[in-house]
């Protein structure tokens, strides 16, 4: 298979794994739906055939987001930041993005805000 | 100093480093501002001061967005996702978020979408 642009390769910083963290986000309504991690071989499969495809950490595998959920990811754009180690990938959503059944990953659990709540002494 | 509130701590899930993604978004507007990193006592701050606070992986250290630039963040809100693994920061941004001075991270550079731009063979 053909490889990653090498003009946008060079430009990745990866970590110790070779991976870059992608924030997936959703297009029109700009809510943040999951974050996941790209290889190189993964960000080429989504650049080329506008499906979000990652590196899963846990099975080692290659992933097609939605390819047995049905939750896919059609790619609206994909950003790099400025350090190059990390990229914002704009999607539609099919359904949930979230293996819950929520529709983002960050829907149920917000954490409480302006108390010193820690046990240790101060 | 006190430690981070235990019921929080124990559904964190760090990598080796013992830190956790933080995905930075402004409340109002959606966009995705940048991705920072945070260890507990990151975390901690940014819960109890209302101001955002990570960790710094290329200087070791403790770091108050802002402290420097005065492009500080205001936390909004702070979300767990579903595994653990990734925190999304809410806030009011003042100013540019990025060291560059563009509003995000990810204002400069999209990758092309479409074609197989690779240079392997088929």
């Amino acid at each position: 298979m053909p490889d990653l642009d090498p003009a946008i390769a060079e430009r990745l910083t990866r970590n110790d794994a070779g991976l870059v963290p992608a924030v997936v986000q959703q297009h029109d309504t700009r809510e943040v739906l999951m974050l996941a991690w790209m290889n190189d071989e993964a960000l080429r499969q989504t650049l080329t055939t506008g499906r979000a495809t990652y590196w899963s950490r846990s099975r080692q595998e290659m992933w097609v987001k939605g390819e047995t959920s049905g939750h896919r990811q059609w790619v609206h754009e994909v950003r790099l930041d400025c350090d190059g180690d990390t990229l914002l990938v704009l999607v539609d959503q099919e359904g949930p993005a979230c293996h819950t059944g929520a529709r983002t990953c960050f829907d149920a659990d917000r954490l409480p805000l302006g108390a010193e709540t820690g046990g240790g002494p101060a």
